[in-house]
């Protein structure tokens, strides 16, 4: 980040030089995804796929299109919604019948469906996903990624249950899905149950993991809401209990979004780019051939070294173009291919090669013999690393304070804070009285006296947030 | 497909029988995918992806919202989808300034970033896909899958070369992909140049893959479009030449949709269910343990089947429900298992198994050790035949005929004709005069005299379509 740019400019600089995304699509707030970038998502939506199906959800794909009627049902949830949904008002010249709304989450589409799924409690529980574009016509300023009109990468998981236990332990195991998923993706994370005025349209309490960007501000990288009936009554949910009785079905629902992708790229970027977690990495490892004075390079070697490596299931880039070689070490960071191998006359008679990582730059020489081995460990190392240092970088960043006024003072270095506050009332004193954001209360913190009104208090997480 | 059936009700039913989509979404022409219906298309779509990628093609992702003036900018093209677009008005509760399109195929999208991307010869050939839903307000009765409001699989690859010998070529390696694709669906089809009135709106010309449907009509399952420079004019793709001039780029672009799952479900169907092809089912093998009087099953025995197969990548199910063998049986063939495995306690003290083929339902024994190496095969050889049977069947309806009466007559029995006509002149009165669709001009196809003018003429195929 160079000191002259502003947060958002380094970003959108990072998303093009990188090859991840164009942000020049010529209407506001939407953006293309590059082959390279596409690639990164498609390996990230692989990871989370696979937590969820191990954990018995199911893909399902619904449309696009919400008739207004089933929009308009749970009024808690369109009065969260409306004001940034877009209306599809025509159909060739017809004016339609029916309006229909782009959907800006899934529950008003689903939900009239999983009423016709659902008779009896051996049908239950329920647990689908679906990987979509969801649309919300944002009027603030909006940023590749990071607040977005069509959010390209949704991942919502819906569940249903014959209990509110069931339910609610559902709600956790969600919680622990996602903890493991930010882990593979080395993203350090704050979890919360956020405030009333901040909790999902429609759902009696919402958890939220937030991370910390580069620029002090928190965002918020997935969600976790315990529904209730709320949705069941309205959109007829019910079962049959094994007693003949009915009762209406308790839901959750959870989401991440491509801001996963936006905060990996982020958390682990130097001056020059990114650095990917390697075992996401489109490409993990570039192999740089060094010519040495006039000699030509050793191509049949790095021929060699490629071959073994893909042979192995790495994927690998022998990058023979006519550059020279530091112009390629920049090419590929800026990248953030985390993994380089320069094979020079030296290597290639020793038959070794030198191994530098992206995020330590550190020179290594390697025996061809064992690589692969050696690569294995260096890419778990190397998240393991990762993580660490990204968890530390954000715990640096987040002051425990007691009152407000160390909370502005913190929160305006550029970080946030945990401060112990006893409830709603205080914490939204304590918005008004600082200026900053309640993220909300930890799920697992230290309590402490509150900093509005002195009871005995609860943590909960201030600051400023996307 | 019962007899009192129309071919419409039956395959509604096989569509929810089989779980594979729901149709009773509340807005017309819009469906859900069900879990197993979503893994089929998802182990579709990757035989595509693998196809494409193989061949060059990198994935990418563009929204879904085109601007008014971009979609309006090529003339043909506008003309050709205007009446069948979706229009987004209103955002929020604002009118929008710009109105807004739903792709309804994405040249409109795709080619203003394309004229960014490309500067140099050095840039070409770019080759792109994506998969994507798109939406046509379809005012014709709609069919799930074959008809829809929103195609929710729409696979769609674009091209951009620096001559028209190297588009051209292009087109043809776009024909040999999608005819191998085809072959690992194990469907037949045709191939044919559509003629001038029905060539995709903007194209120079059309190739399309036709197959033929139990019903006798003829589904169009793909298409590949020579664009030559219409785009590229309108879009301003320009390319810098070796010698340093500048020309307009030569473009094609070519498609898929969900239809070429529609077309697996049927044509290899019986009056039970469909018979998946068994290297895409998502389930391959289930093993049905088979109890004997008061015997209970043997347990360890078939979980021990199991396991074995699961140890070498099958995809199985060990079906344990407390439900007679012949429901069960019943209940998997309707969801087109190609595999059954019965086990009881003949076949688990003389550890072989009963290895069922769903097409044929003859019945074999097979022993334990080495049942991976007979799976395999069988997978092997019941794919050829099923592809060699859904061929034979296609091509017994398809007659060669000379007249335009015969053509009528070979029609009104349920199938499709190929017939020798001198061009598009008299394939426009054929039209007229037999009430029937001139599909296009076979690629490879035998000639005789025009049936309507009685000059030497070329194959054209004619039938009814969807």
């Amino acid at each position: 980040m160079r000191e002259e740019d502003t947060f958002g400019e380094w970003f959108n600089r990072l998303l093009l030089e990188a090859e991840i995304m164009d942000p020049r699509y010529p209407v506001k707030g939407l953006c293309v995804w590059l082959p390279y970038g596409m690639e990164l998502r498609n390996r990230v939506l692989s990871v989370i796929r696979g937590l969820l199906q191990e954990t018995g959800h199911r893909e399902v794909l619904f449309p696009l299109l919400i008739p207004e009627d089933a929009f308009r049902k749970e009024g808690e949830h369109i009065r969260g919604f409306e004001d940034q949904v877009y209306w599809v008002t025509r159909g060739g010249g017809e004016e339609l019948d029916v309006k229909l709304v782009l959907r800006p989450t899934s529950e008003t589409s689903m939900y009239p469906m999983f009423s016709l799924w659902i008779r009896s409690h051996t049908d239950l529980p329920l647990k689908v996903f679906q990987v979509v574009s969801v649309f919300r016509y944002e009027t603030k300023m909006t940023k590749p990624m990071i607040r977005m009109r069509e959010v390209t990468t949704f991942k919502e998981a819906h569940t249903v249950h014959s209990s509110r236990e069931e339910a609610e332990a559902q709600v956790r195991e969600a919680i622990s899905l996602y903890s493991r998923f930010f882990d593979r993706l080395c993203l350090p994370y704050l979890v919360s149950r956020r405030p009333r005025w901040d909790t999902f349209a429609g759902a009696e309490y919402s958890v939220a993991f937030d991370t910390l960007l580069p620029d002090g501000k928190m965002l918020q990288i997935g969600t976790v809401h315990y529904l209730g009936q709320n949705f069941s009554r309205v959109f007829d949910i019910r079962f049959q209990r094994p007693d003949g009785t009915h009762e209406y079905a308790y839901q959750t629902c959870y989401g991440i979004s491509e801001r996963v992708v936006a905060a990996t790229l982020v958390l682990h970027a130097d001056e020059v780019g990114p650095c990917l977690p390697p075992s996401l990495a489109p490409i993990q490892v570039v192999i740089v051939p060094i010519p040495f004075k006039e000699e030509r390079e050793p191509e049949a070697y790095s021929e060699e070294v490629r071959r073994r490596l893909e042979e192995r299931g790495f994927r690998v880039v022998l990058d023979r173009r006519n550059l020279r070689p530091g112009n390629k070490f920049y090419y590929w960071e800026r990248r953030g291919v985390p993994l380089r191998l320069e094979v020079g006359p030296r290597e290639s008679s020793s038959r070794t090669v030198t191994l530098v990582r992206r995020d330590r730059r550190e020179r290594r020489e390697v025996p061809l013999e064992g690589l692969p081995e050696v690569l294995s460990q260096t890419v778990r190392e190397m998240e393991e690393e990762m993580r660490e240092r990204a968890w530390r970088r954000m715990e640096e960043r987040i002051r425990r304070v007691s009152t407000l006024q160390e909370a502005g003072r913190a929160a305006g270095e550029g970080g946030a804070v945990r401060i112990p506050l006893c409830g709603e009332e205080c914490a939204r004193r304590a918005e008004e009285e600082t200026g900053l954001q309640v993220l909300g209360e930890e799920l697992e913190g230290e309590g402490g006296n509150c900093a509005v009104c002195g009871k005995p208090g609860r943590s909960f997480l201030m600051g400023k947030s996307y």
